[in-house]
């Protein structure tokens, strides 16, 4: 039994969240709760499942489905997260949660941070 | 300019979240706020900063100060997150947070699962 | 273009790699280049998918793929990989990569390091 | 004993490799074991130890300490890894290992790529 657990442990995994993700989500306008949400959006992601519903995320998470269902829509509008329609080999349509409005949300907050440093060093440099 | 960011972002890193903690971390009674806060714990200690104070962890959570050190007062009280009281060379005493507790915690919901679903599998081949 | 590749970047991710696994490799008998051939197995099995090829690791390293197949072969043999036959809903038989035997031999190295540093600390208090 | 190897594992931690790194390492000219070298020094790097020593590498690899000298001078040499000179409060100089070099290398790599990409689209289109 000793050492099952941390198989199963090792077998599970770990998602890796950036720094500047921890640094900046609430520069960027997020809450703990949201953080969470779209970082068990990217768990899901990477294991293949890329259209989690309320109802899954609702298990992992202290929210009920509905409230789930609301964060993902109101996460949606305000550009966190996109969903990408997609054609399978039967050309049946499928959508797909992407994480792409978040990282770029992101990059731009870092590059104007950098921007706003450049021009305090020249104008002390003046 | 272009990669600079992108260079800021590997030097700064990243978190390494396993996934059994994102799965049951309400199982284990925390909220996503307080999920975070260890995760911000957790990416100070890794740091080499081993004791956070509440103002640095408002910086970058949605908190005050005031309810990030009842926040971490109650992780210590309900068993979560430990101070642990060293001295330096100079003999001068100094406290570092410990995420063991959660570790242990998260370790023994996963074993009693498992030994619930041995019991199980023996109870369906009787 | 700018922010393209970070994004990119983003979405392809990264693996978590246990500092237990990289302090001890050495001393469970692995090389540097089967410690990597292992943490790709680990990114493929990740993504879904549980058998890579020797073709596919090859594109990935600086082996030809019939290097590559006698490396897993050997990782195998040895006791850091093993090879699990299933059968999906077709009843066609498949085979599965896992890295469950890497894991246990970690962990019975560590164990036995603490083992022994138990037997010392006993020793000194004698 | 039973969790103590878990918490010693949780508490030690893991590093974040990149899978851009994964595939790509190769065609940036490393060898897996100057990429589980670079993996070291990061590692270190995150420890706080910004300058790890041929002996403490040769400890965690297969080469004896002259090897690791060599190779760390070399992956500095064909610019994977800097050495940045500093000084501390007392004025006294230290250097510091910086995977900068590498992150660069790597931009680079991933640009051209697209860049080729996006050539082939528009020849297509024509």
């Amino acid at each position: 039994m000793e050492h099952n657990i941390l198989v199963k442990w090792m077998k599970l995994g770990s998602i890796s969240v950036p720094k500047m993700l921890m640094e900046h989500y609430t520069k960027i306008g997020l809450t703990e709760t949201e953080l969470v949400a779209l970082l068990h959006v990217q768990a899901f992601i990477e294991q293949g499942d890329h259209f989690p519903t309320p109802e899954l995320l609702s298990v992992r998470m202290t929210k009920n489905p509905d409230d789930c269902a609301k964060m993902l829509g109101s996460l949606c509008k305000r550009g966190y997260l996109s969903l990408e329609k997609d054609w399978d080999e039967q050309g049946i349509m499928y959508e797909d949660y992407s994480l792409e409005p978040l990282w770029i949300k992101l990059f731009q907050i870092i590059k104007k941070q950098e921007m706003e440093k450049e021009v305090e060093i020249e104008a002390e440099e003046e």
